[in-house]
This record gives structure tokens, C-alpha cells and sequence, in this order.
């Protein structure tokens, strides 16, 4: 995956803003960590309300983490956007003690937009990343 | 969609079970309503927590109802599965005093099982569903 | 699966002539059995030419059958479209002196149309239909 | 995308002889170009029998490429495989005096490979590449 851009103050701002407006994202705890134009990074601290039935992080998180990282990208450049299609592939038991989303645009046309998201496990102790999951969206721009 | 078939209490006791495990969706309230080899009925009903920016259903629990009905499927003829992919259809705003869930299986092979699911919001004040999703999932048997 | 809506010989005739005018399906040998607005059903006779390296249908044609299904089957509600994204679940081998695949809008929206297929291959010597794949598209409406 | 590794010229043998064994791949006329233990460069130049209606590559193609693409970067890993799912996104029409597709290796598993793979157009009279599509596949080791 490509870097993330240069951090944009303003756009950060404006996602940090739309995130707070949902009350999903209030509960579990998303946070908008970096932003720049065609890219997002989330930030997910694990706690046990989040598992599923053997204590990984619970696939409804993992796709709206993976959605919602593609959502706030495709905003950056297309304004306020809605899903119509999303999909996750699981690549590992999404485990951490926390998780980060990078979100990225893969094509930003008039009707549609196709993005794309990683999503990573913090190794409990240590800096390391683990990459647990992977997914994209389609996207419709409804500005 | 075909008809849900003859509810089977076993596997009804079985998956609810199952989903008491789960923190999530004990939190979100998820709740099984009926099953059979094969398909699964879940229930969510409606409050604010579970909402995006909007109002509408967000799409973690979206995704999570769908994900949740094609594994409860599965494993209703494989044993313990886990999801390796999901993908999911926004075909309408999920809106709805409560969402219903229905999942089957598809194809269940010995490695790898095939299963769909449709996610239909309650209308208020009437009986009629609305379809507002549908999705699919590949699940790999772990019993 | 729905059974095909009353056919109709207008969009049958619209859909065997946009057919015609792809040169990928001549050559494959697609042919447009029945059509209804909302539903359609595609016929392929196997030959060597269309196998995988072991002799089964290749995924290109199984996705080429079902991305076509779900195109057509859009447009006689939509006009023209193009798929913006399309996914295929190979439940089985594709083997069959024949395959038909059922194309079916799921939703025809104004900006997008979900549909979905199902590829049936025919058994040797029996008129039995074996399910060897599924999948789905959206659409964009160009017209 | 990362830039493909190293070519290993005893796995580009083995990947020629597998694609020489397709009947489909040989008529459509695919080249293994390029290979190293985990990814893998197809080529494949245009001819107007690989068109749709309105004379661009074929989604029939597109997803042939992507899926050979996948599959062939997995089995450089995990020996022979079967595809299970794919799904394709069409950013943009497929246009090209020729098209290459760069699959990769995401996510070798025992039970299952993940792998991508993205399609470049070369544009008439240059050596510029052009994204048309990318892709994602779900594969099973078979061997």
C-alpha cells in the first residue's frame, strides 16, 4: 500500500466532524487519526464489547472499519458519499490491542468511486503491525 | 428467497448459544429467531446507538447481521466455521423500527462453505419488509 | 431461484441483437434463450476452446456468462449499462455439455442496478441442471 | 503496487507450461511475461474478438485476466489451485493496443490463498500504462 499523503489539517478536520455525527462510530470508538486528500487512517483501541463468540475482533467491526475507511476517503475528494457495495476478505485472526484502518482511493470518477482499505492489528507490547484484513467499496457520491 | 424450512429447536438452542457468546452482538442485540439445517432468521431491533452520520442502520451492522446469518447458516450443517470473505449489497437506506436477517447456505463443501443472506428493515407501524441488503459470504469449516 | 417472468418477444429480439454485435460472444457461441423484463437466460454448448487447464470451463467464460446474465437482464429495465463491479462464487467444477446461466434485477435504481446470476451446467445425456456458480453485478445506466 | 520481485526463470517455465496447457488461454492468445515466487505479469494483446458491443475488452476477459493473474501468483506459493470466488471492479473502459495484468500473492494460508491483481491498458504509440481494473481472488490449494 502506498504511503499515506501529506497529513491535510482541514480535511482531517471535516472527517474527525462527520465521525462524531455517527453514533455507531461514538460507541465503538473510532477514531480519524490522519487525513489527507484520497486518504484515511482510523484508529480502533480493542476492548472485549467488540469480540465475537471466540474474543477476535468481531466481523461487523472489521467491515465497518474497512467500509468506513473507504467511505472517509472517497469523501475527501467527492463529498459526502454512500456505500453500495463492500467487501472484506479475512486474512488472519484480527486480534491487537488496537486497530488501524488505511483507507485509500483507487479511482474517483463522476458516478462512482472505487476505494480500497487495510486493516491492521497492534501487536500487544510492541510497535509491530499485523495486516488481519483487506476490502474495497463502491462508492456513490449523493452531494 | 426460498421459504425458511421447518424450524428445528436443537438448532435453534444451538445458535443462540452461539450468539450469547458473542459480546457484540449481545451489545447490539442481535437475537436468532429461527433456524433449520441450513437457514437461519435473525432479529435486530432498531435504536439510535446503531446508527451512521444519517440515522440510517450503519453499515458494520449491516455487514455484521449479514456476516452473522451466513455463518450461523453454515454451521448449522459444517459445526464451527469462520468467515474468509464477505460482501455485501446496499440496495436501499436501511431504515426500520427493527431489521430481520436471513441466511442459507448455498453450497456446503468439505473445505469451504457458500452461504447468502438478505437484510430487510420492518416498516413502522406495519408488517411489510423492505429489502435493504443483500450479501454473501465464503466460510471455512474449523470444528 | 424466482422461475423466469413471462418472456417477451420484443426485449428477447432487442437482447439477441445487442448480443450479436459482441464480438467476444459470437465467437464464444452465447446464445439468448429467454428474456423477460427483469430476467434472462443465457445458453452456451461446451467445445474444448472454452477450457481451463483441466478441461472444465474457464473462470473467464463463467464470468463472462454471469456478467453478461446480469447486463442484460439490467438493461431491459434500465437501457444501456456497463458493470462497474462483478463477483463470481465457483461452488463446483464447471463441467456440462452445455451451461445456462439466469440473469435477475435484483434492484434497478436510477444511478445504479444490482442484479444477480446463477450458471447451470446441463449433465450429459439427462435434462438435469447442476448449480456451478453464482454471482452478481452492479450496473451504471449510460443510456 | 509493489514492484514485481525478482523473476525466477524455473517458475516462469512452469507457469508458461500451465498456460500452454488452457485451451482458452491459448486462444486468446495470454503471455506469461514475467513471475517470481508470489506475483506474476500476464500479457495479452488486443484483437477485435476479444470486444463487447461497443468494441472495449470484454468484462469476460477482464476477468479472466484478473482470475489467471490470482491464480497464477498463488500457485508460484501453493502448487495447483482452484478459484473459489473473484470479484473484478471496471474503473474505466478497457482500452489498449495490448492489456497487462500483475496479480500478487496477498495471503498464502494452508486451506486458502488470498490474492489481487490490477489490469493496465497500454495506450496506443506510447509505453504508458493505464488502470482499467483490479481484482481480488479467494483460491484453494488443490494439490
Amino acid at each position: 500500500m502506498s504511503p499515506i499523503p501529506t497529513a491535510d489539517p482541514a480535511v482531517l478536520a471535516a472527517l474527525v466532524a462527520v465521525n462524531q455525527k455517527a453514533a455507531f462510530n461514538r460507541w465503538a470508538g473510532f477514531q480519524v487519526r490522519r487525513a489527507a486528500p484520497g486518504s484515511v487512517e482510523l484508529y480502533l483501541p480493542w476492548r472485549e464489547e467488540l469480540g465475537q463468540y471466540s474474543g477476535f475482533l468481531h466481523a461487523g467491526l472489521i467491515g465497518a472499519l474497512i467500509d468506513t475507511a473507504c467511505g472517509f476517503a472517497a469523501s475527501t475528494l467527492s463529498g459526502p458519499v454512500l456505500a453500495s457495495q463492500f467487501a472484506v476478505r479475512c486474512l488472519a485472526p484480527a486480534q491487537g490491542t488496537a486497530f488501524i484502518a488505511k483507507g485509500r482511493v483507487v479511482k474517483a470518477g463522476r458516478r462512482q468511486v472505487f476505494a480500497a482499505a487495510d486493516l491492521y492489528g497492534e501487536k500487544p507490547g510492541t510497535a509491530e503491525l499485523r495486516l488481519c484484513a483487506t476490502g474495497d467499496a463502491v462508492l456513490v457520491p449523493v452531494g
